[in-house]
């Protein structure tokens, strides 16, 4: 009971201080925030060693809690990952800033002007893995938009998110702004976020990332709006028209390049007009790269050695060196999969039929559709947003790669001239 | 046990059903929607009998259950009120459907094309107060903008929305369009609702209207994202420099002319350099109009005849001829009282000073922020959006009035020529 209630307050006064800063940076000038975040720059630059050293104790304790080589791999910083996140900063500077754009609807018969502006969303509440750079990528991008983040990384960063966001609270401070423009949680209790999400009041938007699970709980339990970076469960279909070897080189990057990542793909879906010359080249390629198969009966009939798929395959995310795969009869049955399993993420059609093509991106609903293209192109940067805070899979607000403009909203503005309503 | 598994069935045979019918709809083009619209307007002019009947079920038990005078007023239908609600879906024919919009984004150093298409935001959920005539809106903009409603009316209109609600779904065969595009929850079984807010695989959205407790119970239980149609605690903010005629119609007018809207304003802020020579002037009118005025202590040192308000006066929206007035010391302590006790809805300043109007429309945040305009007009139809399914004050997706590019959400389209990640 003591407790929860010192969690509770511990929220509250984040939230309240998030409140608070987030006033002064809506309204700062893009002068102003590029300024502060130069003085991050530079603030992240002259810690390194202090940075560091928290890392180290982070580092220290993975160790001893044996957290697998890719986790540790994900939290360990050294030199030239802080030099990285210098870059990345340095580069939000030169990104246009959407706070303040507006767009004129024009005058209405009774003489009112109107409009919209954009403005900052205001508080976010953003929950995510070990990543260090997140906290630096996200802390930036949200005072470049004009919010006032409170920063959620997981426990294992502890003290490297620490170190990170004292940098930047410093160098905010040395441009004017209140350090309370960026914070984090400063403690592993989770009854904190649990507060947070339902602190109405002052916080504007939760974004968790990360685990399924996690973002399911965040989900249920939050009263604050929450936009939800889930699985991507992606998809891509190779037509019968298609050109096989540009299939053959979509299917094999968007599985291999990057197999750990949201916009890999995870299902290759084939057509069985081409299904016996098409699946033993790709099928060859992926067992070359060690690449699990796991397929429908009409593509073991085909393709032997591959394991047989469950119904569980078509919903999973293997995030991994696996593949589903299942024969289709065209572009019908294709769509009528990825409407069934696809997560929403990223679906991609292979063919050189511009009618197919065309029905496909209409009807396939992901916050991404591809023709002739690789699923690992559902990026903010690559889609030219020059920077992403996730990529949401809630069609609500931001269906897609979040970028700067993606974390403000718009409000009407009218001008009058003594005009009342009869 | 037994009875919340049947509610959980029935959501989500309702669900699902909506779902099936949401791809068609979302893919069906303007044409087609548009002779679904003319088919609903001629089979509402048809069946205005059974719609009568139905309604006098309705106004019976209003009459046995004692429902309010105002109440009885909004559920009441006759044939002028058909008449209406006919015009208002022949004028939904001619708005521009955004479904299909695309918008470049340029090409990528790659050669990739990106771009965002307009897609419908899919199944969404309407829950609504008692008033006959949200079904036939809510309906009709929802299948312009390629949705599939399920939609809740207030137990006080049962018959009434089953009866218009048929008429629609008539309408939608007409034109060779799945009747599960258009839904009724033809029960007042709440757990139907709870089931429904909760089935995130199948309603992508969920809009509350009404009371202020039923929001709030609907936001803490749903896992389906909401979007708030929260109270309005508007104000009217009279500065220093306002034209003093202008300022006492506008702050008239924002109170009087429908108190009982939510755009109505709550709360009038005064500049104390104006408010011993503006006070006694409005107030006069106030009285002779009959409402009843709540002032601080300023305001009651000039008007001695007001009530005096407590703190909770300036959270309070009165929805009726009550107003809280407040003496402030400049637009800067009336930023602050906004920032504080304002619903985000919306927000008004009479000056004629051109710079503090500009800092007023910049900071005050609200869904709208006016300049010598009252409040009254932030409305979808007065700000130029053609009609509108509520006024939300949530932040994310759509913040104000929401028209039929707000029941929208965008895709991201990718053509390329098999580029692949590297």
């Amino acid at each position: 009971m003591n407790d929860t209630s010192s969690s509770q307050t511990l929220a509250l006064n984040l939230a309240r201080a998030a409140r608070a800063a987030a006033r002064t940076v809506a309204t700062a000038t893009s002068e102003q925030k590029n300024r502060a975040l130069e003085a991050i720059a530079a603030r992240l630059d002259e810690r390194r060693e202090a940075i560091l050293e928290a890392n180290a104790l982070d580092l220290a304790s993975a160790h001893e809690t044996g957290l697998s080589a890719a986790m540790v791999d994900r939290l360990r910083l050294d030199d030239g990952r802080i030099s990285s996140m210098i870059t990345g900063v340095r580069s939000v500077i030169d990104l246009p800033d959407p706070v303040g754009r507006y767009e004129p609807m024009g005058p209405r018969p009774n003489g009112l002007q109107v409009g919209r502006v954009r403005i900052p969303l205001g508080v976010i509440c953003i929950i995510y893995e070990s990543r260090p750079n997140v906290t630096v990528d996200a802390g930036v991008l949200c005072l470049k938009s004009g919010n006032a983040p409170i920063l959620k990384g997981g426990k294992e960063a502890f003290h490297s998110n620490g170190a990170l966001v004292e940098a930047m609270r410093a160098g905010l401070q040395d441009a004017g702004l209140p350090a309370d423009a960026i914070q984090a949680v400063a403690t592993s209790d989770r009854e904190v976020i649990g507060a947070l999400i339902q602190a109405d009041e002052d916080v504007d938007l939760v974004i968790p990332r990360g685990g399924e699970g996690l973002i399911r709980h965040i989900t249920r339990n939050a009263t604050v709006p929450v936009i939800q970076h889930y699985k991507g469960v992606c998809h891509v279909f190779v037509e019968e028209t298609a050109d096989m070897d540009m299939a053959s080189d979509i299917a094999f990057n968007a599985k291999v390049q990057r197999p750990g990542v949201c916009n890999a793909m995870e299902t290759l879906l084939v057509d069985e007009k081409v299904a016996p010359w098409f699946l033993p080249r790709i099928l060859g390629r992926y067992a070359e790269a060690g690449v699990v198969v796991r397929a429908d009966v009409r593509a073991r009939s085909i393709w032997s050695q591959a394991e047989p798929a469950t119904e569980a395959d078509w919903d999973e995310e293997y995030l991994d060196l696996t593949v589903a795969v299942r024969v289709v009869s065209g572009v019908e049955e294709a769509l009528d999969h990825i409407a069934r399993y696809g997560s929403g993420h990223t679906e991609s059609i292979v063919t050189e039929d511009s009618d197919v093509a065309a029905r496909f991106l209409q009807e396939a609903t992901a916050s991404c559709v591809m023709h002739n293209a690789s699923t690992r192109f559902n990026d903010g940067f690559e889609l030219g947003l020059g920077a992403e805070i996730g990529i949401s899979t809630s069609r609500l607000h931001a269906f897609g790669p979040m970028g700067l403009e993606e974390l403000t909203t718009r409000k009407f503005v009218v001008r009058g001239e003594g005009q009342i309503r009869s």
